[in-house]
């Protein structure tokens, strides 16, 4: 986020235009949280995982009088033009703002989960993915060495985007996520399996979201089912969202910066910044919000072969 | 660990010793699961988490059947003394063990929770704090960035040996240990005095083992008491104990290693090989059982003025 | 490599193909250093660096006497196919051979430097920048504190596609890539107008291939040129090819390995496996040899921007 | 240093002293730039490497009239006694400033070098040897797949404390440093031996400042007596300077903290605080000047025995 941040206050300022950061989100706009910034206030900011603009919910702005609010605010302070950086929720609010008060607004894609239409990669997906595959790397030291089946979840609400790539490179025998329905018979069959061909550790990476429950429920029923299987469960949690960011986040929260910035100054407006195929795309919000992301099919199929 | 069974067949070798791996603990000495190994077979492990020769626990070692197989297994294979690596358990059955059949043994500390007496360190626990103390980092950021209050459960299930620099270095603002008795009231009262000045994020590191529960527990009952703080819990969980070692666990376990080896050359038995004060101690496992080592006061004092 | 490795393995055993691993490259095909390799071979390879097959340079396997031998090696072990992983001269090398013998050919793109035609991006790529990236981060830290003007070399002897994101994404105020002239007067030109601006601190990123040379040189004449400058020079060197695999390059590793062994089965010869656009590209070696991947210019613009 | 000085303002607070934060040493107290810091201006340091103070040589300090500006400046912001981090050259002025001018003051060891009489660790050191360490197994990795000779070099000017567990943690064959004299002829009869043991690769670690020259000038003098030998040469440099600190540095720096404000209000004065065999202790200026703390002799012996 402090990457993509940064890039929009020096491209506005390489432009010529002034720039202010909102403070909370639309919370902080309603209450006039708004401070300039200059190239300084965004220096050795690159590489620190957060967001130093913070961030927050606002049930406020979901009412016409919270968005007059925000507006009085902007007209105030003289802003002519919004950044905005999230996911749906973000873009749906600044979609209506913009039909009712007319400031134009872009959007950076902002969130971890990557299932969002109009962009390859979202914003803090690739940190997200390498952090939680370090914490799988050194769960796997401890399930070799015990012999254990250990189940991991991962990030990932309506999406694998996440765990796919830790199942992947983790070396995860299974992966359960949202996108694919894979029953219980199905795993604890898999796990028997592996037990018959004198496989004694398992990992089995769970996306928080997937329909046969979180990791803590898939254990337990897998516990059951096979009662003499040496089952962990870890929820790597909270720690997927901080940390510094990797490269290939930089870079990319780098370009949608720019790119955020001057579609603004060309007249853009409701659409948000993206990178599909390594090229520069905006993509109306109506299309970013409404739109889904197919998860990669050829991925699943990977798993089956590597876990071989 | 690897860095110690590094250290003790190099030590062997060094000496002149035969020396043989004996996989997954007593279980796998009962059931004869050893090999040799030269000094190939532990090159390139320093770097590694877990451990080669794999861990498990026996039922069967508790029994005397269970031991007279294990002393037939040494005998078969010529060995003449042994080196382990544990806590507690391991040192009980290893007495027990020597008492019967005359094996001498020399422990060496391998619990990643500190609480053994006889030594400073053990080894894991650097690693251990070290990996708690990234994943704390990145939580903080999220903390910041979201203003809530985080409750990190750390391991420690008799001891707050992890949670302390945790804490400290964590720049946690509260922590609640085994050791030291502080009632829920209190910390409901510190966190809402923090929030009348204006305090935004809190840390709050719980070691598994508090007497008022574990980071879940502690956390639900605090958001009964402050409806409106905005409250995560995150159990940093099983990647504590994987991981590349730190620099000082390596240099401790190497340190342990040849010290067990040359002890056990130098007649020693029925001890731990520990570093105290920076200088090599042998404490007889007896005490290493049933003695205690205190948690350094001072450093609760510590945690009170740094959240000041 | 490892990741590709076991991809390799694993998909030639799921395919119910045999599979040999050839030590050190084409050196170790002549002389025989062949091994079976089960599944088993490459279980927990995935996140180690380096590569368990070796690496090394062949003469003997430029002359048309050593091609002969490792054709003999082939056929002696019943070898139909290969997957080679390299750069430009692996696969010279394959190419010559496989028009001399007729063994099909596969070739998965494995050099850091990303400069080869035929994939966005090199299995190591990824990983070697976030190492670089993370170097610099720490570099950062001490260029902040002490005022200093850092000059941090890192690989790239043709090509800037390292030195680019480490500059982007470390917060470089230049960067310098063989793919663009820049003078050592211009850079000295705006280190100087950072002077006047009250900067303290800069970073220069030197790709080793730079036409001004490497970062020494350049280090060298510009404290020449503004000797109360605080000069230091930092060469990442090799640790840029070492350490735990990024998950995207895990990722692209297992689907190129995949891809080379199922391209094999489906009868291609003499072609590379890449991804480009995220969809998976078989390109003549010929073509990965001869052409060029031009380094994207707006990243050059981006620098501009950003040190705004 | 931030978590030191974070401990510094910290303490100070919670006994009700006011506190300031001198930018660029003794150079920005003759300057004047001095800051108020409350609790707010070190919340979140903690993690971060380098120092928020930032860091400078003064050569006008060492005059008597720099020294009386400086302390004008004191005088003129009421400030009644100082807290120094550094080494030797930081203590030497200090101890002269406060001879002439009596200003009690109390220093923190902060060199990441360890050679300091009057604690066992100094702040800094144990973050230092931890990230070369982490260079060096990215190092073997490489060193590994291309049986090559590694030399590493990493800091100590004076003393091997950084060299030797990187050594032992890194798995070297040999190490040079400045403590121990080593001929070149034993390091190339040494790695000649190895070669004829069939080793194939090496790693060699070489403190900055040992007698027989820099990592470049032995390894180009081994090449010159072992042509054969696949020789490279890595100097980890600055690197070691920044990051987030270990959390055995945090602990280490707060404690210090702590105690030379305490140290302070207590009427310590020309004493650095250090923690020897986890006990605090005062040590006069004048003999951490002047006392050398002895390299553990045992080190060089595990070497030899772990190279076996």
């Amino acid at each position: 986020m402090n990457a993509c941040v940064r890039a929009v206050v020096r491209t506005a300022l390489y432009h010529g235009v002034e720039v202010y950061g909102i403070m909370r989100g639309y919370s902080g706009l309603i209450k006039g949280e708004i401070v300039r910034l200059d190239t300084t206030a965004v220096a050795n900011m690159v590489q620190r995982g957060g967001t130093l603009l913070k961030s927050a919910r606002s049930q406020k702005f979901t009412t016409r009088e919270g968005r007059q609010e925000a507006y009085n605010q902007l007209v105030h302070h003289g802003i002519e033009g919004l950044v905005v950086i999230g996911g749906n929720g973000t873009f749906t609010g600044a979609q209506l703002f913009e039909q009712e008060f007319g400031i134009p607004t872009v959007g950076a894609p902002g969130t971890i989960d990557n299932d969002l239409y109009g962009t390859d990669y979202t914003i803090g997906y690739d940190t997200a993915v390498n952090t939680a595959l370090e914490a799988i790397d050194k769960i796997r030291d401890t399930a070799d060495s015990h012999d254990r089946a250990f189940f991991v979840e991962v990030m990932g609400r309506d999406s694998g985007y996440i765990a796919i790539p830790c199942a992947i490179g983790g070396g995860a025998e299974i992966v359960l996520v949202p996108e694919q329905e894979q029953s219980l018979e199905s795993v604890i069959d898999m796990l028997q399996a592996g037990r018959k061909r004198q496989k004694s550790s398992f990992l089995v990476v769970v996306a928080e979201g997937d329909e046969e429950g979180n990791a803590t429920t898939v254990a337990a029923k897998v516990k059951e089912a096979i009662p003499e299987l040496d089952v962990r469960v870890t929820v790597i949690g909270h720690i997927q969202r901080g940390g510094a960011p990797s490269a290939a986040d930089r870079l990319l929260a780098s370009q949608i910066g720019i790119a955020a910035v001057e579609g603004l100054i060309n007249g853009m407006h409701s659409v948000m910044a993206g990178i599909i195929d390594r090229k520069l795309v905006y993509t109306p919000f109506e299309d970013c919000i409404k739109r889904k992301k197919p998860l990669n099919q050829s991925f699943m199929r990977m798993i089956e072969i590597l876990s071989t």
